[in-house]
């Protein structure tokens, strides 16, 4: 299904002394929910777009899909507001595992059981050896924030990019900033894009969740233009993760494994 | 517990061509574990700060407390990272209700199962005849800006409060701009302030979500520095709430309901 992300409305514009009524484009909101097996997983608000691609990612996030092998066939039907994608695998073993999970919902952007399943410890450390220059990580964001006209038009979606040192290689916006993130790895998952020695740029902040979805891709940089938590600093460091963040102008913070930024000239 | 929402941090600042050290301060993240008569609700991650207003916040936002006269006690117990907040209520039957209802997680900020369970045509239409003037809104939403240090030191953060035309009455922050709204509502009906009649302003985009949470406590406007969803704009037309995005310098969107809103001499 590929419906337009976005709405046209007509919207009253005020300011202190007079309004005036004009046509506004937002986003649009959609309601997935994603079945294992005919087994109800989980109900995501989302952007109808690229639904197969967030079920196939939300899914490797919580850790319910490891090959491609496992997936015998993926469908979807819905309408405007609505989609089920129907994902019937090979052994539904992982599913009724994650079931009787214990529910954890996060802060903005809150999903899964992620982080209370995955402690740091239980992370192997990422070896990666990739490296990207300060003006290679400056060239991503400015090309990132490029991509994207529904943001543009609307300031109503994050996105998130999986990409090399030298420029992005998939792209994703949706009004979750997770979701975002798991259309990109539903999207590498299901096309055999590997995300080793990869990087990954993102509009949103970084929270344990974001981080632990990237580690469990075992992609060693991650870049947002916002903010990260002091435990998505621990765990980057933890991890073996560099983790860059408030992109902007023509500088960064990098807060863990910094000997994967290398500053032109040196 | 009044742990501090911030962390020191040693952190590289990058530029093209040199890199230093400096001290940079985080936001905190925190593990909440909510419990209603010892049966485990939800763990939220959150900034460690106002746990008992986020809870019943929480708690009200999904509908399992109506009124102040059904909690017995509250305490809490926990440490840096992680929290317990035991709610003690009278009446453990909506509890049950809500553990065998189906789980919605949502768009960035995703939570609960509000949406499912409370569709647009099962909210009372909300009567109320306040009013508030354009410069009454910039004049809240300057406030609003001034009132979050943790904001301004960090940009980890969002903010939400309860307002009268005249004033901000209540505030938070949180990593999760649900807990924001959460901890606001959660602190009124903690402290018997009323919320009909009044305004609630917050830093984050308005999806289905805030907008149902918003309605359950029966505030007739919501104003946003952000961008709202498509739906959130439909369900406010439906149950009779003003919704106001984009307040940026001297002007706004009015979306929903805007006889709610006075131009300034007129």
């Amino acid at each position: 299904m590929k419906e337009p992300m976005t709405r046209k409305l007509s919207v009253l514009r005020v300011n202190r002394h007079e309004a005036s009524e004009f046509e506004d484009t937002i986003v649009k909101e959609h309601s997935a929910t994603i079945k294992i097996n005919d087994r109800e997983v989980v109900t995501l608000l989302c952007s109808p777009m690229d639904l197969e691609y967030l079920a196939t990612g939300f899914l490797l996030s919580e850790g319910l899909l490891k090959s491609r092998d496992e997936i015998i066939r993926t469908s979807m039907n819905g309408d405007d507001r609505k989609s089920t994608v129907r994902i019937e695998t090979k052994d539904s073993g992982n599913f009724s595992k994650y079931a009787s999970s214990r529910r954890l919902i996060a802060s903005s952007g809150g999903r899964g059981s992620s982080y209370g399943n995955a402690l740091p410890d239980s992370q192997p450390t990422i070896e990666s050896r990739v490296e990207i220059s300060a003006s290679e990580v400056l060239a991503l964001v400015e090309d990132f924030h490029q991509r994207s006209p529904v943001f543009e038009a609307t300031g109503g979606v994050h996105s998130a990019a999986l990409c090399r040192p030298d420029g992005i290689l998939v792209f994703h916006d949706d009004i979750g900033r997770h979701n975002a993130v798991d259309k990109v790895f539903g999207e590498c998952f299901l096309k055999d894009i590997s995300t080793t020695d990869s990087i990954i740029v993102t509009s949103g902040r970084v929270s344990s969740e974001i981080l632990l979805k990237v580690a469990r891709r075992r992609v060693p940089v991650i870049i947002s233009v916002a903010a990260p938590t002091d435990v998505a600093v621990q765990l980057a460091e933890n991890i073996g993760i560099t983790l860059v963040g408030f992109v902007r102008g023509n500088r960064m913070n990098v807060y863990t494994h910094d000997w994967r930024v290398k500053i032109d000239g040196k």
